[in-house]
């Protein structure tokens, strides 16, 4: 058997999942402890903001009260070059885990991997900026060997990334994907305009996701659909489109023009109501059909056409079908023909999006 | 830059999934072989029923008109216990792929892997026969380092093992996995009672599957339900309970006592129509419910109990509108709440099949 493997692991980001992640961590470095096959996982780094905490002897941070003592640290806040600096200096292979959605924090990604470190991540931003940016994510990687994943950057703890991976390492031909790829479109569409029932008034439900947390601070940031422009990019991508950017191509906003450019989410909430008829038209319109109406991406491979936004379902779909916020990814290929292959849950929320972060972290261990 | 590995690969089986398998192997090793940074693959061994083909000094056999030079080979036909010993004396690491249903090669897997060789499989008799062989090939694989996969052995090339083992490792707690697992009973029973019309009668449409290829040969293999039950103990084991065999949970077959003893396939058909009111019954009583009837396979982790048989659901149940021979199959779980965690499509058919050994394989490369 073999001797037993360190493996250090530096996490950056303490808000939403990176608490349920270094929960999760937590658990996964108890049970690694049990089993003499599995590495010695030690948390030598964690920060958020201007905060951190780390270990200057590379030995592990004890988890109890971490995120006390993180709020307490004295240290010196590090940089983000500082603290690879620190990780790359360490005697022992180190995965860092970027829980944050900064664009500052992806654009290093290829000097970190460049410096042998291994980096699991939710964060779209690496993957959904410019595609030079991907390039040099890949590029580096290889060349260093340290490895990248980032399963909870599309569907969160969902199989979506590792499945499409599959599909084309296998040597499938992916002709068409298609879906509902935000949880807080999937409860607002299927509340505003049910397959049963007759639903609210747009405002009414966009304000009642707000006041249940599914909603961002300001609703704008998910209403105008760049969020899911984002997790499109990633999966045309890895299926082969070299999308320059998640605005080089069709994205439906649902913000209504004349409240793009009002001062706060609060006031745009008050004002919506007076937009309700558009949206209301919209959903008579589809009804009329005998249809539902949802806010969908679909990405054609063949045609290397993305776009995002509002199309019609027939009630039986199972895009129309879909309940609460889960969203719901089919993937149309060569090999599975007329039906697709499809994933289908929750895609939001803290635990779900760790649980990716876990399972990533799990699999570069495997690999490094 | 890593120097270029060389990973041997052994392939046993060359009927419908080992065709495919072939064929996608050399796919991969021609991709492989463009790739500074992925191993070197070389097809050392392929054998099925009385025939072996091999390179005696370890040296790749070429892909061209290999079913042809195997069907024609008049090299030794190696046992398998002489072919382990031919690869455990290789000078690289080897991976054997075994796509057989032979209890015979999974009873030797203990002993395969203890070699030092890996193996990836669709073969469902090694992980669903007696829970000692279960223990036997998970220990000998975490003693020698050697690595076991084998996702098609549970819905084919979807992505269904994978994930379940994601959800435990990274932690989650796993209550309940119900679907449709066999696509010859989804198939019969989408045509037999489907959510919109009235179907066929019972022994007509299992004469159709047969015709279009979907059954056994003796469609009593697909209609006593061991198929489903054996997927069901994979995943009960996986999901951490100790099912003792596939006969060990109550498993409805759906042959008439009278039909279970008739000498052959082509007699049970013609006698089946004999027993068409009993299946017309068991949909009619779901009718009058609004319901349809549908062969599941479910698993209560809290409770301990497996089962596998007929159940009634509402027509607006995603198990109600499966299509064709697809499968699907739902997780709930802690973190995923209420609305399950789905997995959907076809898991029928060489390709797909393979695909999920395929997919397998380069997990292993990647690990080994």
């Amino acid at each position: 058997m073999a001797p037993t493997r360190d493996v250090f692991v530096a996490v950056i980001g303490a808000g939403g999942v990176g608490k349920c992640f270094l929960s999760q961590l937590e658990d996964l470095t108890k049970r690694f402890a049990t089993r003499p096959s599995s590495p010695r996982l030690s948390l030598i780094f964690v920060s958020r903001s201007t905060k951190s905490l780390y270990s200057t002897e590379y030995t592990a941070l004890p988890y109890e009260n971490l995120a006390a003592k993180l709020d307490g640290s004295t240290q010196k806040t590090l940089s983000l070059t500082e603290a690879v600096d620190y990780l790359a200096a360490a005697p022992a292979k180190v995965v860092l885990v970027d829980n944050t959605s900064s664009q500052a924090v992806a654009d290093n990604y290829p000097h970190i991997l460049s410096k042998g470190i291994s980096i699991v991540t939710p964060n779209k931003k690496a993957f959904s900026g410019s595609y030079k940016l991907w390039q040099d994510i890949f590029t580096s990687a290889s060349e260093s060997g340290a490895k990248i994943y980032h399963e909870s950057s599309v569907g969160a703890g969902l199989p979506v990334i590792s499945t499409l991976k599959d599909l084309v390492d296998t040597g499938d031909e992916v002709t068409r994907i298609e879906g509902v790829f935000s949880g807080t479109l999937s409860f607002l569409f299927n509340s505003f305009a049910p397959t049963e029932g007759s639903g609210g008034k747009w405002s009414a439900e966009v304000t009642k996701a707000k006041e249940l947390g599914y909603t961002e601070p300001d609703p704008r940031d998910d209403l105008n659909g760049l969020d899911v422009a984002r997790k499109l990019t990633i999966l045309a991508r890895l299926a082969g489109l070299p999308v320059e950017s998640p605005t080089s191509f069709p994205v439906q906003s649902l913000i209504p023009k004349e409240l793009e450019s009002v001062a706060s989410g609060d006031e745009f909430l008050q004002r919506l109501p007076e937009f309700d008829s558009q949206m209301e038209e919209t959903k008579v319109a589809a009804e009329k059909e005998g249809k539902v109406v949802r806010f969908v991406g679909s990405i054609d491979v063949g045609k290397k056409e993305v776009k995002v936004g509002l199309e019609n379902f027939d009630r039986s779909h199972p895009i129309a079908a879909l309940k609460g916020s889960d969203n719901i990814i089919s993937f149309y290929t060569k090999r599975y023909g007329a039906n697709p292959l499809v994933i289908q849950g929750a895609a939001a929320g803290g635990e779900v999006t760790a649980m990716g972060v876990t399972g990533d972290l799990i699999k570069v261990l495997e690999r490094l």
